[in-house]
């Protein structure tokens, strides 16, 4: 397992008329937190396209919305991964408002394309290098 | 069962560098799809903020994203409720593309809450009233 | 000069804790309309990019915010050129709420590059060949 | 003057199939400069709306678009006020790359309603009290 926290605050531009972050920007923090516990790793996803031409396109997205996220709030969005990824990678988010209450939860499933053949490949080996002595560890 | 289909076209500021529709911003053609059925049905989603003032908060969201839609696409969002709403109401959304092929496919639980209260309420009789005669004839 | 209109409806998750359409997405309101425009003259922006292989990136933007405009108000976006392009192209818009009142006005110019090259080029002669009759009418 | 800076790093729902940041999304770069400019002040703009009753609807807004930003780029936010505000407030933002090159400059005005009346107000005291001492001394 590995998680990893980044952190959010919420902008006017996000928030709704009922006063809540919009239901539809949840998908953008989930973004951030996986792009954020990449980094972590020492890999940027730009990189990932840039340098191995490997796109990531979503396959599924679920979410629970569990409290309103409010304007200005700093929200915790925690990321998790369960397991190495093989085919496909599975990001598990909670995030948390600033009196650490759960606002949503959620996971979201990618998968690897190359982008010259357009085809599905396996995890890079950039990645899993550094995620296995992480899991060998637990 | 009701169904009702509405287009929306994908505009430049929705799309990525992928050169695909961000999947985030999948939730707001759900939003669309499921007003544009309570409009069919005479009824609006601002009538029951501003006149009933019942709020509808999302409950949860599940997407399924089968293949890309692209820039200025003219996409078909269909949005079928299966079973007379309650205590929450779930809308199920096809989004299909110019080609009549299947995009992405999801749900999206809601509530009602009655804003003064800040209580969750039962499905307002306004809107019960216009879909019990669908589901009866079936 | 060369007039063109088109709608389009604001949705909740554009609208801010305010209550108002937030200031941010009249931009992509100012896109709807010199698209639309475009493609009232047989063209689409789309085509450019693909076909022709000129991008048009936004040089300035400058709006004038009138009054808010409301959820759910089916907004007129009026898109208006005032003269034949060159090296640059100028839409000043003007958006309407129900009321035929003035929500907002100002101007967006944009240039064309060819993508290959990375250099900027006069405006395509196919958008040339249409606007020029309707410009030497007046 | 008063300057203030601040970081917001490009996401790839805010990209478009260009490879650049969507020039609709600059005006949430310059609410969060103008934002985290309040709060370096020791006031929130959430405060005004909560604690005073005072909105901040925005009148104009001016960009010139100078090079594009990319994806995972973090962008400074240079936040500028000019002169004291009175019953309106401008604040002057340059937006710069990685490579502390000019992005995007421009500026946006706003101005003060008391929520309860709908009427456009001066400038809250406490935000000209925390300001006067930084003008004057210059």
């Amino acid at each position: 397992m590995y998680s990893h926290k980044t952190k959010k605050r919420v902008r006017y531009g996000e928030t709704d008329q009922m006063g809540y972050l919009y239901y539809g920007h949840y998908a953008q923090y989930y973004e951030i937190g996986r792009v954020e516990m990449l980094r972590s790793l020492g890999m940027t996803y730009k990189s990932m396209e840039k340098d191995l031409g490997i796109l990531m396109p979503v396959m599924s997205l679920q979410q629970r919305f569990v409290r309103p996220a409010y304007y200005d709030d700093e929200l915790t969005i925690e990321t998790t991964l369960r397991k190495l990824p093989g085919e496909t990678i599975t990001f598990y988010v909670e995030i948390f408002n600033p009196d650490s209450q759960l606002v949503n939860a959620g996971s979201v499933k990618l998968c690897f394309v190359e982008e010259k053949s357009e085809k599905t490949v396996n995890c890079p080996d950039q990645l899993l290098e550094r995620l296995k002595p992480i899991f060998d560890g637990h």
